[in-house]
């Protein structure tokens, strides 16, 4: 039986897409325990670069699992925005009143946001009215130490449960992977300039076809002192809030002095 | 031998969420055959929402080909911006004077846009500083008619190949389907809010298990008459300016009076 102290108690979805057996996931849950009831929903592979990506060519499953958390927790082979859908639809059957995507391993600063399969998750809460955080410490190791992350994710996470985000606006959070006696605070940033240099490592499969792996490095662009990498730089955690109106609104006026007529 | 005139033509770099064989792609080709050196990069297969999906955690193939279009064309297993990545670094060994992408088989007008696999590949070319502009037409048919569309299409990129694109801005253009004589002409826009009302068409496979398609009707929120909604509605060709910085400006002093020390 439930009880009405559980059910007062605020419904938490929790996803990531480095897949449901990585360890981030696993501090996300540890973090939240107190705080709610939790569903956790979460691809049953890596899902690291999908981006908003949505399955629309196969069939999507969705698998009930009893893990070691004590958890009912549901794998998918979708994206972590299938996750996110199929949550709503066919496990709760309504919104939760919170949603957390990570702790990812690595960095979703800067450009890479765009790319990332954890904010998109938290995109879709956003554009579902739910208040959503996405976490990422910047290491990419399966074995990395997420305990200075799980500090500041609940020191975040307890403050938007308290506070109410702004209407469509979800949070995109970045942590530096050093111990938490280095880490110097917390600062609210714009995301920073950013690109990839990239190049493809070229091979040969046995039949002699080429086949492309991409690679590159990330380089900062611009220096300024407000955006979420100088912050990390600086061994601070980043808070970038974000929204999902792409529009570029000075360049409206621009646009309309320009003549498409011929 | 390659003329002094044909070395100084435009570089234009087209491609697609839909897959190469798809008549939007055909068409595009068709716009600007006139106006530059042309290289097609377009997956294999329909692409469609996979967002700005990167190509991870299999290689990418490319697969050179050559068409009825006359030019060479490219065609890969992965996403269209894996397909952009393989054109400059493997292909063209430069950026392209111009990136096109389209013409997509239905709307990325308002949220849409974060889904777009053909947006994906526009944003990509913004992120190096390419001119970049995605095409889609309000009609899903594989055999829909895009000459309204053609017209359009060439009436923009030339002028965007007469001026020059703000920096870091891209172009998302939406073309209704109804004639050309219908079309009423050309707004620069903000993108619209809206939603998709989803669900899962949920069936059994033969061995009794689950699986589940998304659907979805998109609903407009708000009804601001500067949207791209709006204008798609009223029969005009809608251009949004878009960028890829997703920070909130406002909301950063908001949370800057935030207390996440506790």
């Amino acid at each position: 039986m439930i009880s009405s102290e559980m059910q007062a108690k605020p419904l938490i979805l929790i996803t990531n897409d480095d897949g449901i057996t990585a360890s981030g996931l696993r501090a996300l849950i540890e973090v939240v325990r107190p705080l709610g009831r939790i569903v956790i929903v979460a691809p049953d592979k890596p899902q690291s670069g999908t981006s908003h990506s949505v399955t629309m060519h196969h069939p999507l499953r969705l698998k009930k699992i009893r893990s070691e958390s004590g958890y009912v927790e549901y794998s998918s082979n979708g994206t972590p925005a299938d996750c996110i859908k199929l949550a709503y639809k066919i496990i709760l059957k309504r919104k939760p009143d919170l949603l957390i995507s990570g702790i990812n391993h690595g960095s979703n600063s800067s450009i890479n946001i765009i790319y990332s399969g954890t904010m998109a998750a938290v995109f879709e809460g956003a554009m579902a009215g739910v208040p959503s955080i996405g976490f990422s410490l910047l290491e990419f190791g399966t074995d990395a130490d997420f305990s200075a992350a799980k500090l500041y994710a609940g020191r975040i996470i307890r403050e938007v449960m308290s506070k109410k985000l702004p209407e469509g606006i979800c949070l995109n959070v970045n942590i530096p992977y050093v111990p938490a006696s280095d880490i110097k605070g917390i600062r609210i940033c714009r995301q920073a300039g950013g690109t990839w240099l990239e190049d493809f490592d070229i091979r040969k499969d046995p039949k002699g076809e080429a086949y492309y792996w991409l690679k590159g490095v990330f380089a900062r662009i611009g220096d300024g002192e407000d955006t979420d990498e100088y912050a990390l730089e600086h061994k601070y955690v980043s808070i970038v809030p974000v929204n999902f109106d792409f529009t570029d609104y000075p360049a409206i006026n621009e646009l309309k002095q320009w003549n498409f007529s011929s």
